[in-house]
């Protein structure tokens, strides 16, 4: 896994960059982004960071958090995702991962266009790519790139590149998870990472309300045909004071019943009108139930919308979910 | 953290063991028994191994978990903690934390009892003592005791130290999560640790019945003064159909709740008796409370019990660390 020779080139012999990440960035986005950033500002280069969204709130305790700027932030900056000297992406390899608008892709004349990233999806974007699917975060990548521009890895650095890590490994339980990572995550914290309070501030920082939320979603879990459902109201949440996007790892949760094969949240977004959420541990296919009702995603995690009142729309997806059970 | 040559000496020069973990045994106790006692055998000593209580469920997918004895196993086979030949105490430094029975260290008469800890609770068992307190895990020492055995790592022996190193480090999210902790993990990933399914074991099959009693938990979460406490009374697992040991990680979640520096999980041993786990993020002393209330542990993690009504219990114990924060 050694960053290839083009794109160490480019590195050393440009000045100006412009990194991108992805739309709804992720910590393993952010955190390879900022640390690319600081490692080449250390050799003396002006670095840029953008993303079409804002940083959620639980990434902020990162340092220099504050040098991304969101799309809009930079009209009028005179810097440019389309005119930039040198754009990198960062944990995606397809420019219409950071701006949804494809015509973006037809106007681009940045000098190199650089991709480094993890994904396998199939992509032709760019004049320099290195995309390693093996790699079980881009923060790996980020590492390699920076020794091999023997930049002294600080303690920012190593924080930026921890928290990456553990986002994209669920904090070393996923099944990426191997000597590689886990020898890494020590010479980070052997620069200055502190585990602790970085997966704290990831994944331990919960709001009495979002406590509360959770108390209340575990009370209407039933469990039927190795089905496992739960349900988040508009009620719930104001009763709790909690926000929606703090149900963000309810599902996950689920996945714990050892009795069930498939985890099901149901979050009201408005009278008669659902969005599901849903999680398999590998016997059943759920971005094929979802697609049945307009939704996607993987195997594994698929996501869709349905109209109707809570109990039709628990009995529509168990209905298709047990099909699904049947058909494998 | 190289093991005493007292130790190494006499675990070459003898040949019958008889490992004793303490009651209620946790990953720690149990993996480091378990892969203390393959290494011993992978040299050709006859090891037994014991605990009070029978392994929970949530363990019995360890490797060569079977050869764990209750004491009540033992009567019978000849082999007794009292007059066994060589003792080895794994996780626990007192022969009070192996049997409750105090009269048992006064009939005591193995030849050497052996103590292999990271515990800091004053004790003087033993006749040959290896306490480390600064250790993660006692599995770090069993390690290197395996190292400094020349015996070489297994896969089982690997499974065994990596499921009690993440035990003991919440799985690498507790503040003893270090470089050196890191390390060890990957070597023992290398040597045949599959840290998701290890993982996914311990920490994620869950029973309904576990579940319902969360559920159940959490209902009772009360927080003030910046401490969280919950309760679970024989009742609710009556009502649940769960059992205490079940309960294990459930005061770890508790720490989640950002607005509190010490988390406190209050079981019921019976009537107007509760067993106390406290957790702390580093602000509070918690082994000093626990101290207080004649029980003990480490800074961020101790426990006690205490004699009376539910309510006084809880008054007591949140008096006690309001006044550790004043001290502070």
């Amino acid at each position: 896994m050694t960053p290839p020779k083009d794109l160490i080139d480019t590195l050393r012999r440009e000045d100006d960059f412009l990194i991108a990440a992805h739309m709804n960035p992720d910590g393993d986005a952010i955190g390879s982004a900022l640390a690319l950033a600081a490692a080449l500002e250390a050799v003396g280069k002006r670095v840029s960071i953008v993303d079409r969204d804002p940083i959620p709130q639980h990434y902020r305790f990162l340092p220099n958090v504050e040098k991304f700027h969101t799309l809009s932030d930079l009209s009028g900056t005179g810097i440019s995702l389309e005119r930039c000297t040198n754009l990198i992406l960062v944990d995606c390899n397809d420019i219409t991962r950071v701006v949804a608008d494809k015509a973006v892709a037809g106007r681009f004349s940045c000098r190199n266009a650089i991709v480094i990233d993890h994904h396998a999806t199939p992509s032709s974007f760019g004049t320099v790519r290195w995309i390693v699917p093996d790699a079980a975060a881009t923060a790996l990548l980020i590492l390699e790139i920076i020794d091999a521009l023997s930049i002294m890895l600080t303690a920012d650095m190593a924080t930026l590149l921890y928290a990456a890590l553990i986002v994209d490994t669920g904090n070393f339980r996923f099944e990426n998870t191997d000597a590689k990572v886990l020898r890494v995550a020590a010479r980070l914290t052997e620069a200055g990472a502190d585990p602790a309070s970085i997966s704290r501030a990831l994944f331990e920082a919960w709001t009495s309300a979002r406590f509360a939320l959770f108390s209340r979603f575990l009370d209407t879990v039933e469990l039927s045909e190795r089905i496992v459902t739960s349900v988040v109201t508009n009620r719930m949440l104001q009763e709790t004071g909690a926000t929606s996007d703090q149900t963000e790892t309810f599902v996950e949760f689920l996945k714990r019943m050892q009795d069930a094969d498939v985890a099901v949240l149901i979050t009201e977004l408005e009278k008669d009108h659902y969005k599901l959420s849903m999680r398999a541990k590998g016997t059943v296919n759920v971005a094929k139930v979802a697609e049945a009702f307009g939704g996607g995603g993987h195997a594994n995690a698929a996501g869709c919308r349905i109209r109707a009142g809570l109990d039709e729309v628990k009995r529509m997806v168990r209905a298709r979910i047990v099909e699904s059970m049947r058909v494998k």
